[in-house]
């Protein structure tokens, strides 16, 4: 299993310093922070899974968690409300040019995804092309007739420039999702 | 902080077995299992947040985590998407024969229930009384009637009885709140 993308390490000597994916992951934290002052969306990431198996456990207040391991997401990282309706969604990054390796997502991510639709929920996944400093809303009923009518096992860029959402870069929110929620789920609103 | 209910620790020597509100705590893991099995809910325990701090990067496949510690969650426990609509819930047992303390239930915990209905959510708790085998399913809007009438730090077992619904024991689902939800917010389906 690959080292979680995101998972905040902080800095000491001879240790690996998790970073893949943390510009995203941060924008995203501080756009789902914003929401959640304004009132908007309550949206919140998962904490990362872990299995521990050993726990130093001195005093009531004082728990040191000392092996644990990481363990294979059975869900997508985010989900929330919005508007009264429950939202799912998968965020990462990739440093390809030309698409998106499906590796990135696990096959429980996207069966998740499928059911979170299937149930009357709205799902997509946001895909960060570093390269291009382009952030990309890709609805999950985009994903799958993608994943339905093909065997690749990346999603090429171009889908993405077809069927995808730009996600404008703004100071605040940073990576404004809802803003595309808002245009596909409740044009009549507006 | 306290050591978190329901953190599975492995067994080994000298080590703290972390077991309050297991039996709970597995009762709906088992029911969520079921659920999302019959494709009736898909509902999912998060995970315990932690902050690590130091993790054995021995390889891209072998990630060891060898110090950590329990955060206080910002969010319930559990959510999830029933019939197009965002649940949200926390589940708690006491051993009192006389009310529910909620110091058991973080501020925060309390502050998110109360988003999660303004936002036209279904939220609520469950709580069991480990004496009398009892689990109740207490709506967010009982809870919050309560709270909002009383200065008392814990909910009599009387206002469960009254206000609460009681979840009967079954085999499978074995905590079937699902059915108090139908019976509170989908009437008019039955």
């Amino acid at each position: 299993m690959h080292y979680p993308a995101g998972v905040r390490v902080e800095k000491k000597k001879d240790v690996y310093y998790g970073n893949r994916g943390m510009t995203l992951e941060n924008d995203l934290n501080d756009t789902n922070n914003y929401y959640l002052i304004h009132d908007i969306a309550i949206v919140h990431k998962k904490p990362t899974p872990i299995t521990i198996n050993r726990v130093d456990y001195k005093s009531r207040s004082d728990a040191i968690i000392r092996e644990a391991r990481f363990k294979i997401p059975s869900t997508t990282d985010y989900n929330g409300i919005y508007k009264g309706k429950y939202i799912d969604f998968e965020a990462k990054e990739t440093k390809s040019k030309t698409s998106f390796p499906l590796s990135n997502i696990h096959q429980h991510q996207i069966d998740h995804l499928r059911s979170i639709i299937n149930h009357g929920g709205i799902a997509f996944i946001i895909v960060r092309f570093i390269c291009f400093n382009e952030t990309y809303y890709l609805d999950a009923n985009d994903l799958f007739s993608f994943l339905d009518n093909n065997d690749r096992k990346s999603i090429p860029y171009s889908f993405f420039k077809e069927k995808g959402h730009l996600i404008l870069d703004r100071y605040n929110p940073r990576v404004d999702y809802i803003s595309v929620i808002d245009s596909l789920y409740f044009k009549e609103v507006v």
